[in-house]
């Protein structure tokens, strides 16, 4: 089980032209075997030709034929977690048990999806029959239900090779809902990619399903996957990476002469305020908690927290700085690829030089690859007219803020933009006040999150 | 209860500034009292501030205080339903029959959205508690509901003066879902809508709701509602209207910062493919049905068909005929505004001109405000071939494409756009064999109308 270095298209491979690229093994500094093939505009246009052709017999597919392709997906992938996880190490940077235990994830995920399928209750199905004496118009027979859309292109992620990439939970959901699939692979990590789409091609085949059901697209460029977004036969995507990229693929579907949606999972700044009484009460235990969720995953975790919100006091003093104690402290960990870790050094020097912003970190002796948390602090009025201080920056770097007051830590939090989620730490006496500020996190984060 | 041409900016009323318009009779031909005064940015941006103050308050509100809000509107409208069905009457041209059966649908809209509110199964509330024993990771206690966006505008539609307009669906609905809303009046009917929203205002002050809870803006043009579009503090839009309005309005929603919702109901061209079998049944019972639903409201109906598919052969001929007959033999009636009827004739016209169509009623003399049918023919190759053949013309207009056979029948579906509706009429021994064909409209079809 080694990887080729060609795209899937339905149950053919694609051709070994096109532009080349490598995967690269960030801990050990080197670049991989094999050398990846871009797929060719023909080969990208079979693909989607392809998952049209098998739209019609996807969207007719019962519930238990979905759940049983996804299962037979879910058993295959557990069958062979060892050789995945290997590869993916090699990929990422990723430790071997977080890549074994996201295999896991990414079966269960599946599984879920299947049963889901299975079960059916999703499709919100209603059925109202007539009512032909009803006044003042009869009511006819009328049934709903919802129905897949056809093709979804999916965007994997960097930085969750299996959970967020070519049978992950977009990929999963999009089968389950009766869609084909065309997966874009991420670059970073295309050998775990390919490992898996065999996979899932085998899967296709053992179910008797039809061609079209998933292609897998290789590329080192963005053509590639703007060209899907436009493309008229594509109904919908799957995207998890950065704001940018994903607001670019979203104004491109917008724009189309049909819009479609793109479901995407974006960069989040997570922001995480702490009221004085929580400092009062563990102050260490939320130094050690924070220390570990924003070290996790070398801060390249969707959860990452890029923004800690604080009133000044001594107490919360004390605690910035035995918070930038314990980071300075973090060894240096490689990051998932040499852009990402190029990127992280250009966005914390870039923000080192921002005005009123002050690093709270010492500064290490740099290994290739690696990278070491770098904090900033600010006042809360220098973050509140600095728009590019809101800007996540992808790694193990936060910004202090500090505020005043409640009042001011109110601003900071009305002035936030969209995140995953949004934390709250509070003393046991002053939890049930902050109605407010829970209403202004709530208003632009998916989950608000309660003392951890 | 008169109307007085200006804007409910919450409590207050605008002033009488601005550019003005008036009302315009068009079964009497003429305009009508009083002059209505254009909203200032000034204003608008003070309805969009109060909205905004009055959103975290609404998003607390009870199920059960906005169903009293709701019912309080529904009962306002049903005690002054014939004053308001006769404003309308004289905005639009509509039968009075008509606008009082409306009245009546729309304070139902609003009962069956406040018992809805009341209910509250619709935020999809779930509480799972902690299982801190799950492997490989404890989970903690989650809940999660649908919670309310924010301000919301709505652009309320010319051809429905209550259930698409100021106290329609899209008001009831975003009230329901605890949004405060922001009504941009149709210019066609801005008398009904004044007499509608000082019917809100009043339940408003009534159930002790905060100011921001609604406002009513009047504008002339497109400048103002473009704006409230952009505007940072606005959360969702509702619009009922053109594919072009619709369609400006959305792009420059998804062109935002954050993007937002735009909830649109736009122009729909609801295709009508009649299957032989049918024709051999109840050809006369087609012609009667397609005659009364594409004169209803002389054509300005959302569910109007506006595409007659249907298969060459000597019956289908004679249906066609049977048909331009009923139809030429229609008396004119008032179209809602000089503007819609300027445009049907417009855009007939300009139909008349197309390589390979036909009129196949016969011409009238033109009373002024007035539109009889005007009916077209092509081929189904022409139709796949021109896609001005595919938009939608508002008003008692539609066009009948002959094909050759059951292939030709399809190609047409597949070349289908967005449509509310699509409806197929098939004999009782075809219709089990209809899979296909239902399964290419229902792909760009909201609802699948077999046999009515």
């Amino acid at each position: 089980m080694k990887p080729a270095g060609t795209s899937f298209i339905g149950f053919g491979r694609g051709t070994a032209g096109g532009a080349t690229f490598r995967a690269f093994d960030p801990a050990a500094v080197r670049e991989l075997e094999p050398v990846f093939h871009s797929v060719s505009a023909l080969e990208c246009e079979r693909a989607v030709q392809l998952a049209a052709g098998a739209a019609p017999a996807w969207a007719e597919l019962s519930g238990a034929e979905r759940n049983r392709f996804l299962r037979l997906i879910a058993d295959k992938l557990d069958a062979k977690a060892a050789i995945l996880a290997e590869r993916a190490v090699q990929e990422t940077g990723l430790p071997l048990a977080r890549c074994t235990g996201e295999v896991a994830r990414t079966s269960g995920q599946l599984r879920l999806c299947g049963e889901t399928a299975g079960r059916g209750d999703w499709r919100d199905a209603r059925i109202e029959t007539a009512l032909p004496d009803r006044k003042p118009l009869p009511k006819p027979d009328h049934r709903s239900m919802l129905r897949p859309l056809g093709p979804v292109v999916v965007f994997g992620s960097s930085n969750f090779p299996f959970a967020y990439s070519v049978a992950g939970g977009d990929t999963a959901s999009a089968f389950a809902a009766g869609c084909p699939v065309i997966v874009k692979a991420h670059p970073a990590h295309p050998g775990t990619g390919e490992l898996v789409g065999q996979l899932i091609v085998d899967a296709v085949k053992e179910c008797g399903l039809p061609e079209g059901t998933f292609s897998l697209l290789f590329d080192a460029g963005f053509e590639l996957g703007q060209a899907l977004v436009k493309h008229p036969l594509v109904k919908a995507v799957g995207f998890t990476g950065s704001l940018k990229g994903g607001r670019a693929l979203a104004d491109l579907a917008a724009a189309r002469p049909e819009p479609i949606p793109v479901y995407a999972e974006m960069g989040s700044i997570n922001p995480l305020f702490i009221l004085p009484g929580a400092l009062a009460e563990r102050s260490a235990a939320i130094v050690d908690g924070l220390h570990a969720s924003s070290t996790v995953g070398v801060g390249q975790f969707c959860t990452n927290p890029g923004l800690i919100v604080l009133q000044r006091s001594a107490a919360a003093e004390q605690f910035g700085q035995a918070l930038a104690a314990k980071l300075t402290a973090t060894p240096e960990s490689a990051m998932l690829t040499p852009g990402i870790r190029q990127n992280f050094a250009t966005h914390t020097a870039a923000r080192a030089k921002q005005a009123g912003v002050t690093v709270i970190t010492e500064a290490k002796a740099e290994k290739p690859g690696g990278a070491a948390p770098v904090w900033f602090e600010t006042e809360a009025a220098t973050f509140l007219s600095n728009h590019r201080l809101s800007e996540e920056i992808f790694g193990p770097s936060s910004l202090v803020v500090w505020c005043r007051d409640e009042a001011e830590m109110h601003a900071v939090a009305r002035h936030l933009e969209g995140s995953l989620t949004a934390t709250l730490h509070a003393g046991a006496a002053e939890a049930a006040g902050q109605g407010a500020l829970v209403a202004l996190l709530a208003a632009n984060a998916g989950r608000v999150i309660l003392n951890s």
